[in-house]
């Protein structure tokens, strides 16, 4: 028995922190892709969880073990994606962790209750928001309340499962910017700004429109990145700003992205977290 | 520019109707199938359906063609599934109708204001009232509270994208049993009571036992429906009877179900409706 999640790029977002951590999270929209994270579970004489082959301390997912296991278990997590860079891999690891955990164990959880325990260890952990709660969903999801999946309030916007294309130069410390006050202010004037105007007409150009503003007003991008954005402009696709990460996400123009580094395709994905 | 919408079996629900049709729906849960309906949409001189090829009243879709085209349009829907047999078509071909409208005329819809709309299309038709939102989630999905998607409450039982068996003897009338208040009490007290047994462990397995004391207890079996239920268990698989068709589904014994028609099989789909 496998667990499959994908992985999820926010375009742009505001926190909306809660002393109850499972009314903390986000709001604000972002994708779900293909590029996913498999997870296994089976019974051991103590807990080791490995990432990619390696032990490891992934205190996200040891974080849900902690809470769901009921003996010990060695955690087996294979991760497609790019690791520290706004991929959501902490969150597709600890989701992975709680749906395996939930059917190894028979612990009668439905989906959002597993997802649930996923959100708060990325709460407690300070490593994202809203990452779980859209990558538990699918597709291209927006983030209207904050909360752990089920008590926050989402919706999708109907998008087909197109390419996505992606450089990533080097991670960010979600944990460092989310602790940055000065930081935080101008990221939160902005994603919530860019949310209220994508409410009124939620279509994945306005989507990556917006995405691209916000990355502009929320003084995360570096050079290398609003570079990366203009060449695809150029070329006639559509990118943004990966939040989390020193990355560019884009629709159309991987030609233009490969000066600036590997360029990775993946694509949409419409589905969620589920079995495997 | 198409959309994919999966069918869509119930196994046990509960009828809750409400003088609003957006807080109408049901109560249950069931799941969606890969077996899908594609939905097309062009500008015409006069607004027409078709279904797989041929002119059709379609009075669901046709309700959210009047409600969301701008101009005359030409639909057509192929649809992989039996009709009036309890695999949602109806729903199928009205949510994918809302979906490629939303898309033609760019109105900017979230997928749950889109699916509300052959939600309740659904509801005025008397054609259904709970497979729109599980339609358009995908998965094996529990309806905990009865409305439209967005409004009503659902969540997901984990679960892997099996292999689903079915058999179909003929159609029953979804418009006749939800009119016929004697037969709706007794599938109303089934349906509450299986709910009810599902919260307390919600699984695929109790999932299909549940259903299957829900089709005896709701008395809507035919003696061929128990007859192939019985032969499947005898194999070692799990069945129920189609909520609402003369028919029957069943994890496993395939075989067994040779005896009773011809055997259609496809699989559970973790995705809902979306572009194509």
């Amino acid at each position: 028995m496998k667990v499959w999640v994908p992985s999820h790029i926010t375009g742009f977002f505001a926190a909306k922190r809660h002393q109850d951590p499972l009314k903390s999270g986000s709001i604000g929209c972002g994708l779900a892709l293909a590029l996913g994270a498999t997870t296994a579970v089976e019974d051991s004489d103590e807990t080791e969880i490995f990432l990619n082959g390696e032990l490891s301390e992934a205190p996200v997912s040891r974080y849900v073990v902690d809470a769901l296991a009921r003996s010990p278990v060695c955690v087996k997590t294979h991760l497609d994606m790019p690791f520290g860079s706004g991929f959501g891999a902490s969150g597709a690891g600890a989701l992975g962790c709680a749906y395996a955990l939930n059917a190894h164990f028979e612990l009668g959880l439905f989906a959002n209750q597993a997802a649930s325990v996923a959100h708060v260890a990325e709460v407690a952990n300070r490593t994202g928001l809203g990452d779980v709660i859209a990558q538990n969903a699918g597709g291209l999801v927006v983030r209207l309340e904050p909360g752990a999946p089920g008590l926050g309030c989402i919706d999708r916007i109907p998008v087909q499962p197109l390419d996505v294309n992606y450089v990533v130069r080097g991670p960010i410390s979600t944990r460092e910017v989310l602790s940055d006050q000065g930081v935080m202010e101008e990221i939160n004037r902005a994603g919530e700004a860019a949310l209220k105007d994508l409410l009124k007409r939620p279509t994945l150009q306005d989507f990556m429109r917006l995405s691209q503003r916000f990355t502009v007003q929320s003084g995360l991008a570096s050079d290398w990145v609003l570079d990366a954005i203009e060449a695809v402009e150029a070329a006639g696709g559509m990118a943004s700003m990966i939040m989390l990460g020193d990355a560019v996400f884009s629709l159309g123009g991987a030609k233009a992205l490969k000066e600036f580094g590997e360029v990775g395709t993946t694509n949409i994905s419409q589905r969620g977290a589920n079995l495997d």
